[in-house]
């Protein structure tokens, strides 16, 4: 593997920054890899563990002379960053973000970047229910996808950063701004939500104790409580700043779930029969396409069989 | 380990019956195991695995002279079956079944036990989204729950179906009837429902296509696809037969979604952070319970870290 970018800054150090760090030494795709977090004890975790070459104290002291600065904060906290690191942007460097949601990052983002820096939007589509800087590891991207929202971006700095997430394991499409905001909705920010009102619903019940709801849950309930753990401040900007597409699909999942709710009180095996065969292609779909696994149960004990 | 009963039936051979035979096989818990299935391709494919020491060609020649007779059925074919094996039952034989609803299958079995045998209804808690008799296996019981629903039974023939479970390497617990089913309606039905539901809302979208679900799941929605992806008669029985519990926790699960759809409209963050914060503690219990894996991603791939 080659350097394609000689010198990168990491503005914050969360789950995807730190797992980038691991990749990117991993395939050695960056010369120096400067970092930054806003909580002083990340900084010292990450000083410990050696995540980054060199970790700074401000953001703007990571991004300086940088040839890839990218921004790994919540979205609610984008337009702060790119206010503090725009003077010392280099003429020729790139920008880029991680974030799940891309109009929104746009808006507060592109105003602060100056003249000849390029800002090419990403989104990593790929995560685990940790977070902090510990929680990274070199494989996260591994034949995952990384979408890249150019929205007008030179074609050079655009091929520049697919390139470079390729080099740490991913694979890369382009996407409008509109369209990935309405696909992250679907297969992210609201399975997310509902995963959350489950575990919530669950939670919260006076007849139904934690302990019970915690001892049975290989029932189905714990699928549900992986990603019901993700970051919160994470995923309540990931809501604040989808707030269309997210209301959108959310509309279509409770008409959806009342027509199978009716189905439920008028008795109407066949319907719900039909609704259940279906949904079983699409299992198949992503096991074909390498996205998850065939073992049963996410192959979590018992035999490795397909 | 000892022979728990001397001859065992098994009506019914999917993916609980077939686990039951290797797991009884593994703890050397019955004598002989005779099975039967309604779909004579079922039965050949039994004798060609050698699942069942004899595979017989009604549930009546399965089940007479049986110990312990186990209805694997779905919950609707239950009376049926039941009415089938009734006149071959043993005095002093155990009829016991295991499915995910309790007052139904009670309503549906119990007027058919001849006097002078036992009727204790079970449910082992634990499966995989694979059906049929080839996916079962003898691990799927271990370290999981057995409820035991004695519903009147006699104290003798409920505590050996218990050690019967135990030996299966499953714990037991006895349960009431109707708190069986609004535990399984919270921490089993309900989220097959929401699961069934996204995947079908997913696959049924105009503007984001099945190929760009499937490619990018990995951002949660593959979480769901595995349950959704379960027996769909099975399921459909379920429905129309936990009907009271299943609209109970369908309504408070709505409630709360309604809640936090309310929360992003109006942009509430306070509330939205708040609700996904409380909920990591569930995923904690999980897994200090044993019930899942720390392993990030369901241990899927990348580092087996915690």
């Amino acid at each position: 593997m080659s350097v394609i970018y000689n010198k990168v800054a990491l503005i914050g150090l969360g789950l995807i920054a730190s797992s980038m760090f691991w990749a990117m030494k991993r395939g050695g795709v960056a010369g120096e890899v400067t970092g930054y977090a806003r909580s002083e004890a990340t900084r010292d975790t990450a000083r410990r563990i050696g995540l980054c070459d060199r970790v700074c104290d401000s953001a703007a002291e990571a991004a300086r002379d940088a040839d890839l600065v990218v921004l790994c904060v919540p979205v609610g906290a984008m337009a702060q960053v790119a206010q503090d690191i725009a003077p010392v942007l280099k003429p020729g460097a790139t920008v880029t973000d991680v974030g799940s949601v891309k109009q929104s990052v746009i808006d507060a983002v592109a105003p602060h970047i100056p003249e000849g820096v390029h800002f090419v939007p990403a989104h990593p589509m790929a995560g685990t229910e940790h977070s902090g800087p510990e929680s990274g590891f070199a494989e996260l991207f591994d034949n995952r996808w990384c979408l890249i929202v150019p929205h007008g971006a030179e074609a050079e700095a655009t091929t520049r950063l697919e390139q470079f997430w390729q080099a740490l394991g991913a694979q890369t499409e382009q996407m409008d701004v509109g369209h990935h905001d309405q696909v992250c909705a679907v297969v992210s920010h609201i399975p997310h939500l509902i995963a959350y009102t489950m575990v919530g619903v669950a939670d919260d019940l006076n007849r139904v104790s934690d302990q019970e709801v915690i001892k049975f849950s290989a029932a189905g309930f714990r699928d549900f409580t992986r990603i019901a753990a993700s970051d919160p401040t994470m995923w309540r900007d990931v809501f604040l700043t989808n707030k269309d597409a997210t209301l959108e699909i959310l509309g279509r999942f409770t008409e959806e779930l009342f027509a199978l709710q009716r189905a439920i009180r008028t008795g109407d095996g066949d319907q719900l029969f039909d609704y259940f065969t279906r949904t079983r292609a699409v299992r198949r779909g992503i096991i074909d396409a390498g996205q998850d696994t065939a073992a049963p149960d996410f192959g979590r004990g018992g035999p490795k069989k397909a």
